[in-house]
Protein backbone atom coordinates (compact mmCIF):
# COMPACT_ATOMS: atom_id res chain seq x y z
CA UNK A 1 0.00 0.00 0.00
CA UNK A 2 0.97 3.29 -1.28
CA UNK A 3 2.13 5.79 2.34
CA UNK A 4 2.96 8.96 1.35
CA UNK A 5 6.35 10.56 2.64
CA UNK A 6 8.31 7.10 2.77
CA UNK A 7 10.16 7.35 -0.40
CA UNK A 8 12.11 4.82 -1.75
CA UNK A 9 11.55 2.41 1.64
CA UNK A 10 8.70 0.77 2.45
CA UNK A 11 7.17 1.27 6.14
CA UNK A 12 7.59 -2.63 6.20
CA UNK A 13 11.51 -1.45 5.66
CA UNK A 14 11.51 0.73 8.16
CA UNK A 15 10.02 -1.24 10.62
CA UNK A 16 12.47 -4.02 9.94
CA UNK A 17 15.14 -2.15 10.39
CA UNK A 18 13.62 -1.38 13.77
CA UNK A 19 13.41 -4.23 14.72
CA UNK A 20 16.93 -5.32 13.62
CA UNK A 21 18.43 -2.80 15.64
CA UNK A 22 15.99 -4.41 18.79
CA UNK A 23 17.00 -7.36 18.19
CA UNK A 24 20.62 -6.66 18.71
CA UNK A 25 19.86 -5.05 21.84
CA UNK A 26 18.08 -7.77 22.96
CA UNK A 27 21.40 -10.23 21.72
CA UNK A 28 23.48 -7.66 24.20
CA UNK A 29 20.90 -8.67 27.05
CA UNK A 30 21.30 -12.20 26.60
CA UNK A 31 25.46 -12.31 26.18
CA UNK A 32 25.38 -10.17 28.84
CA UNK A 33 23.30 -12.55 30.89
CA UNK A 34 24.86 -15.73 29.97
CA UNK A 35 28.93 -14.18 30.55
CA UNK A 36 27.65 -12.45 34.40
CA UNK A 37 27.24 -16.04 35.72
CA UNK A 38 30.27 -17.69 33.91
CA UNK A 39 32.73 -15.11 32.66
CA UNK A 40 32.83 -12.11 34.83
CA UNK A 41 35.56 -10.39 33.45
CA UNK A 42 34.11 -10.73 29.65
CA UNK A 43 30.75 -9.14 31.66
CA UNK A 44 32.42 -6.49 32.86
CA UNK A 45 34.55 -5.52 29.55
CA UNK A 46 30.88 -5.58 28.04
CA UNK A 47 29.58 -3.36 30.29
CA UNK A 48 32.36 -0.71 29.98
CA UNK A 49 32.20 -1.05 26.04
CA UNK A 50 28.51 0.11 26.76
CA UNK A 51 28.67 2.83 28.63
CA UNK A 52 30.76 4.38 25.66
CA UNK A 53 28.95 3.36 22.96
CA UNK A 54 25.25 3.61 21.57
CA UNK A 55 23.12 0.93 20.48
CA UNK A 56 20.81 3.20 19.30
CA UNK A 57 22.67 1.77 15.96
CA UNK A 58 23.23 -2.11 16.58
CA UNK A 59 24.94 -2.56 13.22
CA UNK A 60 27.36 0.43 14.24
CA UNK A 61 27.84 -1.14 17.28
CA UNK A 62 28.90 -4.38 16.74
CA UNK A 63 31.25 -2.99 14.10
CA UNK A 64 32.80 -1.11 16.91
CA UNK A 65 32.83 -3.71 18.94
CA UNK A 66 34.92 -5.98 16.67
CA UNK A 67 37.52 -3.30 16.60
CA UNK A 68 38.10 -3.14 20.09
CA UNK A 69 39.93 -5.88 21.07
CA UNK A 70 40.19 -9.47 20.14
CA UNK A 71 38.37 -10.48 22.96
CA UNK A 72 35.62 -7.73 22.15
CA UNK A 73 35.76 -9.63 18.55
CA UNK A 74 34.79 -12.40 20.42
CA UNK A 75 31.64 -10.94 22.17
CA UNK A 76 30.91 -9.16 18.70
CA UNK A 77 30.60 -12.75 17.03
CA UNK A 78 28.80 -13.92 19.79
CA UNK A 79 26.09 -10.66 19.69
CA UNK A 80 25.63 -11.12 16.02
CA UNK A 81 25.07 -14.88 16.29
CA UNK A 82 22.53 -14.74 18.94
CA UNK A 83 20.15 -11.36 17.29
CA UNK A 84 20.32 -13.84 14.17
CA UNK A 85 18.83 -16.86 15.96
CA UNK A 86 16.57 -14.71 17.97
CA UNK A 87 15.27 -13.32 15.09
CA UNK A 88 14.39 -16.72 13.30
CA UNK A 89 13.87 -19.10 15.84
CA UNK A 90 12.75 -17.30 19.16
CA UNK A 91 10.91 -14.16 18.51
CA UNK A 92 7.11 -14.64 18.28
CA UNK A 93 5.75 -12.95 15.28
CA UNK A 94 2.40 -14.04 15.44
CA UNK A 95 2.50 -12.87 18.43
CA UNK A 96 3.61 -9.82 17.72
CA UNK A 97 1.00 -9.26 15.10
CA UNK A 98 -1.64 -9.99 17.51
CA UNK A 99 -0.69 -8.01 20.27
CA UNK A 100 -0.63 -4.57 17.94
CA UNK A 101 -3.93 -5.52 16.56
CA UNK A 102 -5.20 -5.74 20.09
CA UNK A 103 -3.37 -3.17 21.35
CA UNK A 104 -4.67 -0.76 18.49
CA UNK A 105 -8.73 -1.78 19.03
CA UNK A 106 -7.70 -1.44 23.02
CA UNK A 107 -6.34 2.06 22.63
CA UNK A 108 -8.99 3.20 20.32
CA UNK A 109 -11.60 2.07 22.44
CA UNK A 110 -10.07 3.74 25.95
CA UNK A 111 -9.47 7.13 23.52
CA UNK A 112 -13.13 7.28 22.66
CA UNK A 113 -14.50 6.21 25.83
CA UNK A 114 -12.31 8.73 28.14
CA UNK A 115 -13.07 11.70 26.14
CA UNK A 116 -17.19 10.39 26.17
CA UNK A 117 -16.49 10.35 30.06
CA UNK A 118 -15.28 13.67 30.37
CA UNK A 119 -17.71 15.31 28.31
CA UNK A 120 -20.54 13.61 30.14
CA UNK A 121 -18.72 14.95 33.23
CA UNK A 122 -18.50 18.88 31.62
CA UNK A 123 -22.06 18.54 31.09
CA UNK A 124 -22.89 17.40 33.88
CA UNK A 125 -21.38 20.10 35.75
CA UNK A 126 -22.79 22.55 33.66
CA UNK A 127 -26.14 21.60 34.58
CA UNK B 1 11.78 -17.05 25.32
CA UNK B 2 13.00 -15.49 28.68
CA UNK B 3 15.28 -12.29 27.76
CA UNK B 4 16.90 -10.67 30.87
CA UNK B 5 15.66 -7.49 31.84
CA UNK B 6 12.37 -6.96 30.02
CA UNK B 7 10.58 -7.27 33.61
CA UNK B 8 6.49 -8.35 33.21
CA UNK B 9 6.46 -6.76 29.37
CA UNK B 10 8.28 -9.39 26.72
CA UNK B 11 9.94 -8.36 24.07
CA UNK B 12 7.15 -9.01 21.27
CA UNK B 13 4.81 -6.37 23.61
CA UNK B 14 7.77 -3.70 23.65
CA UNK B 15 7.91 -4.43 19.66
CA UNK B 16 4.38 -4.45 19.23
CA UNK B 17 3.83 -1.01 21.26
CA UNK B 18 6.75 0.62 18.98
CA UNK B 19 4.68 -0.71 16.05
CA UNK B 20 1.45 0.73 17.46
CA UNK B 21 2.98 4.34 17.52
CA UNK B 22 4.71 3.71 14.40
CA UNK B 23 0.81 3.01 12.70
CA UNK B 24 -0.18 6.06 14.32
CA UNK B 25 2.47 8.25 12.60
CA UNK B 26 1.52 5.92 9.05
CA UNK B 27 -2.28 6.94 9.76
CA UNK B 28 -1.62 10.82 10.32
CA UNK B 29 0.44 10.89 7.21
CA UNK B 30 -1.81 8.97 5.25
CA UNK B 31 -5.41 11.30 6.04
CA UNK B 32 -2.58 14.55 5.80
CA UNK B 33 -2.54 13.21 2.03
CA UNK B 34 -5.99 12.93 1.30
CA UNK B 35 -6.94 16.04 3.41
CA UNK B 36 -4.02 17.98 1.39
CA UNK B 37 -6.12 17.46 -2.05
CA UNK B 38 -9.59 17.95 -1.19
CA UNK B 39 -9.56 19.71 1.95
CA UNK B 40 -6.85 22.68 2.58
CA UNK B 41 -8.27 23.98 5.58
CA UNK B 42 -8.24 21.37 7.44
CA UNK B 43 -5.10 19.85 6.36
CA UNK B 44 -3.68 23.38 7.37
CA UNK B 45 -4.98 22.93 10.76
CA UNK B 46 -3.34 19.07 10.84
CA UNK B 47 0.33 20.74 9.88
CA UNK B 48 -0.26 23.33 12.42
CA UNK B 49 -1.46 20.82 15.75
CA UNK B 50 1.50 18.69 14.13
CA UNK B 51 3.91 21.13 14.35
CA UNK B 52 2.91 22.00 18.44
CA UNK B 53 2.43 18.71 19.21
CA UNK B 54 4.87 14.83 19.17
CA UNK B 55 3.87 12.28 17.38
CA UNK B 56 6.06 10.10 19.61
CA UNK B 57 3.52 8.77 21.62
CA UNK B 58 0.57 7.97 19.13
CA UNK B 59 -1.95 7.83 22.14
CA UNK B 60 -1.58 10.67 23.71
CA UNK B 61 -1.12 12.62 20.42
CA UNK B 62 -4.77 11.20 19.58
CA UNK B 63 -6.28 12.42 22.61
CA UNK B 64 -4.64 15.90 22.69
CA UNK B 65 -6.15 16.30 19.04
CA UNK B 66 -9.91 15.33 19.60
CA UNK B 67 -9.38 17.73 22.86
CA UNK B 68 -8.29 20.73 20.63
CA UNK B 69 -11.62 21.65 18.92
CA UNK B 70 -14.55 19.99 17.30
CA UNK B 71 -12.97 19.90 14.20
CA UNK B 72 -9.61 18.65 14.63
CA UNK B 73 -12.02 15.64 16.51
CA UNK B 74 -13.01 14.51 13.76
CA UNK B 75 -9.53 14.28 12.50
CA UNK B 76 -8.19 12.23 15.50
CA UNK B 77 -11.62 10.01 14.84
CA UNK B 78 -10.43 9.71 11.04
CA UNK B 79 -6.66 8.68 12.40
CA UNK B 80 -7.45 6.32 14.69
CA UNK B 81 -9.72 5.00 12.15
CA UNK B 82 -6.97 4.74 9.80
CA UNK B 83 -4.33 3.04 11.73
CA UNK B 84 -6.59 0.38 12.73
CA UNK B 85 -7.16 -0.49 9.27
CA UNK B 86 -3.67 -0.39 8.10
CA UNK B 87 -2.51 -2.20 11.38
CA UNK B 88 -4.87 -5.02 10.53
CA UNK B 89 -5.53 -4.53 6.76
CA UNK B 90 -2.61 -2.94 4.99
CA UNK B 91 0.90 -3.59 6.82
CA UNK B 92 2.42 -6.83 5.34
CA UNK B 93 3.20 -8.81 8.37
CA UNK B 94 4.98 -11.34 6.43
CA UNK B 95 7.00 -9.22 4.64
CA UNK B 96 8.04 -7.51 7.57
CA UNK B 97 9.44 -10.91 8.93
CA UNK B 98 10.97 -11.81 5.77
CA UNK B 99 12.41 -8.23 5.51
CA UNK B 100 14.12 -8.67 9.02
CA UNK B 101 15.41 -12.06 8.40
CA UNK B 102 17.23 -10.82 5.08
CA UNK B 103 18.76 -7.90 7.03
CA UNK B 104 20.34 -9.62 9.87
CA UNK B 105 21.98 -12.02 7.53
CA UNK B 106 23.03 -9.46 5.20
CA UNK B 107 24.05 -6.92 7.99
CA UNK B 108 26.44 -10.22 9.77
CA UNK B 109 27.55 -10.86 6.52
CA UNK B 110 28.76 -7.28 5.88
CA UNK B 111 30.04 -6.51 9.38
CA UNK B 112 31.88 -9.89 9.12
CA UNK B 113 33.40 -9.31 5.50
CA UNK B 114 34.22 -5.73 6.06
CA UNK B 115 36.35 -6.87 9.28
CA UNK B 116 37.92 -9.39 7.04
CA UNK B 117 38.87 -7.23 4.07
CA UNK B 118 40.07 -4.58 6.36
CA UNK B 119 42.38 -6.90 8.46
CA UNK B 120 43.90 -8.47 5.22
CA UNK B 121 44.68 -4.42 4.21
CA UNK B 122 46.65 -4.44 7.77
CA UNK B 123 48.62 -7.61 6.98
CA UNK B 124 49.72 -6.58 3.88
CA UNK B 125 50.50 -3.18 4.85
CA UNK B 126 52.57 -4.74 7.59
CA UNK B 127 54.85 -6.92 5.33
Amino acid sequence: MYVPGFGEASPEKKAAKNLHDFFTYIAVRIVAAQLQSYNPEAYQELMEFLDRHSLNDGDKFCSELMRESSRHKGLALRIIEVRSAYCKDDFEWDNLKRLAVKMVDESNTRLMRDYVVETSHNVESEK
